[in-house]
């Protein structure tokens, strides 16, 4: 029987001094002095033998709680176990102190809280950039590399191989690829019969790729196969950090941009997506936690005649700020180099090149964000199964 | 010169009576008496003529219009289009009659408006069952199949070859697959060794796929095999109509579940995918537009102390109203029978049967949502191309 109840490692820092129940909660002083509370809800939807062997999935269903149940008692098992009795199945539950102290909310430390910061062009010249093979070969970097993406929204990996086959391994590392109708990985060159800006020579202002779709892709990978053309720069905008100011300064546009949809769509012959929704999305925290930007993939707006003016207004506003000098970032992506960005956050944008002098070619594809998140955690979780293991050998 | 600036069809059903400007709008009057009010910046946004000659997208950009900008002069052209010149740079801008009559917010038959049609056990007593042959055959089956999926999020599609390669030719008809952690394609079946309930013999409740996932997928397809098993019949469940029984009748559990996050994650050694999201999602318009459910697909929820049991009481009135028999559809997927649900809408269960007697077998995928409301728009516009070419050829 595994005895936390899944997967993970917990390294039983501290042990349970004491414990206490009313019957509704339990109350536990660790060897540390920190104190946990836990709910007998909580504790009977937990119990760490009510999973499947294999899966270990729940198999317990909140629903069967019945309304009478409560706890019975508590106490420490000589294994450091807190045992909880249950009073209407008789059902007893044994929680790993580690696995117990990893949870408990009470304890900030437990939480794995991404956190984007926000930039301009004042706080950051450049993405940060990584060393490919430091990366692979370093797990500190390789986590490093991962959480730049969550804080800073956009990072460049240097010296990968300037080939789809080396923008393919840097997927590997994070996750699964995100097909959309530009293909699972798509080259962008000026070709003849371009079906979208981004395969012409021209300038390309701040934007989203695919706000056209109900999900924007999460992250996309630019990776440089060839660059050799004057112009073309790459550009980046921090959304959240554009966003933020229009809160600040211009909260009249701020709630129009956050409350009302615009329509977004394709241009295509063979596929028409649309997508209605406000170019700034606040969760319910009241933190920025999307935007949707691209002048050249709108459709006509459809809205009330009023709110036509001050939403193109707002808009306007919203357009102009996002190529101010003072929020980008400019830089030449050079052979070899892969930018990596959050596509729900980042606007990216890039001036226009000539390209009958020289070649541009960078290769593309999009990864779902939690795909990065899943991978720092199983790094953090390896990390974690290094110490069980190096304690047990001792 | 294309005369509309996109890549559809625009059959010009009635023509301009009349135009005025009082330089910030355009009103028109049309042969069918219908009146038209249009702004002038949207004008502006949507002028044909600015769009690149390849790609169709705008070029003209909102953040280049002149504060001072508006319009002179408005009139009818020969052909019928209503020319707009402006006041700065000079331009005209000639719009297709056809395409401002479909862009005209005023006419309601213009809008595009899927939505969902709530139902119960007792309103619908199976999926809706639509012929393959009839489908690939009959564009106006076709439509109404893919039509079902918007407005009862699930349908049943008889007669597909019982294979992988069957359900591959379904997923052509309405875009492309998303892959994540479980592949492009999945089996499901009992398992040695199952990463997931679904693979093993066990009764499923009602969830969603994915819960786990910053974006749970839009369409789940279930491709019936093989299905001799004893036991193991299909469940559906129409998480908004349940979502619309708690706000009627429990609008204290409705805000818990709708403002609160939960948290869910996957049990897995090789992967950690968590997403904190209230299990019921609540758009701007107050509409609701996504459950979010599984109760094996949780991980130890994590809020102060004082939110817990109103939390788990909410929690455990949803989960037991979806395990009601007044909103479960059940029935027997049968070999050739491919079940399509939209996976943030509908919930799906299943009962428990017995692997040592018979086989049960289904190969699944998931396809975003707006795929499929992409390619009803592609039928649409066929529609409409066809209308223009007959009249053409008259």
């Amino acid at each position: 029987m595994n005895e936390t109840g899944d997967f993970d490692f917990y390294p039983a820092e501290h042990s349970i001094s004491f414990s206490s129940t009313d019957g509704e909660k339990v109350e536990i002083e660790w060897s540390d002095g920190h104190q946990s509370k836990f709910n007998f809800l909580w504790l009977r939807d937990n119990c760490p033998c009510c999973v499947h062997p294999d899966t270990m999935e729940p198999l317990f269903n909140v629903a069967s709680i019945a309304d009478d149940e409560f706890i019975s008692s508590v106490s420490t098992s000589e294994e450091g176990f807190l045992q909880v009795v249950w009073s209407k199945d008789s059902h007893i539950s044994h929680f790993h102190p580690g696995w117990l102290r990893a949870n408990c909310f009470l304890d900030a430390s437990n939480r794995f809280t991404p956190k984007a910061i926000a930039w301009d062009s004042k706080t950051r010249k450049e993405p940060k950039r990584f060393n490919w093979d430091e990366i692979i070969s370093k797990t500190e970097t390789e986590r490093e590399w991962l959480f730049s993406l969550v804080e800073d929204g956009c990072s460049i990996t240097q010296n990968v191989e300037p080939s789809k086959d080396g923008l393919i391994r840097i997927t590997e590392r994070i996750g699964v690829v995100r097909e959309t109708n530009f293909g699972l990985f798509f080259n962008v060159e000026a070709k003849n019969g371009p079906d979208t800006a981004a395969y012409t020579e021209i300038e390309l202002p701040p934007h989203t790729d695919l706000p056209t779709r109900e999900y924007q892709p999460g992250l996309q990978l630019l990776h440089c196969l060839k660059n050799s053309v004057k112009g073309g720069e790459s550009i980046l905008v921090d959304g959240f950090r554009v966003a933020e100011e229009i809160r600040l300064n211009h909260p009249e546009a701020f709630d129009l941009l956050t409350t009302i949809p615009w329509d977004f769509g394709n241009r295509s012959t063979v596929s028409d997506y649309r997508w209605r929704a406000p170019m700034i999305n606040v969760g319910l925290d009241g933190e920025i936690n999307e935007v949707r930007v691209g002048n050249f993939l709108r459709v006509p707006l459809q809205v009330d005649f009023d709110l036509v003016e001050p939403m193109y207004k707002a808009y306007k506003l919203f357009e102009t700020l996002n190529q101010e000098d003072r929020f980008k970032l400019s830089f030449r992506l050079n052979q070899g180099e892969c930018l990596i960005f959050d596509n729900r956050r980042v606007l990216h944008a890039r001036n226009s090149f000539d390209p009958s002098k020289g070649e541009r070619h960078f290769c593309g594809c999009y990864i779902e964000r939690d795909e990065l998140w899943s991978s720092i955690r199983m790094i953090d979780r390896r990390n974690r199964q290094k110490i069980i293991n190096s304690s047990s050998n001792e």
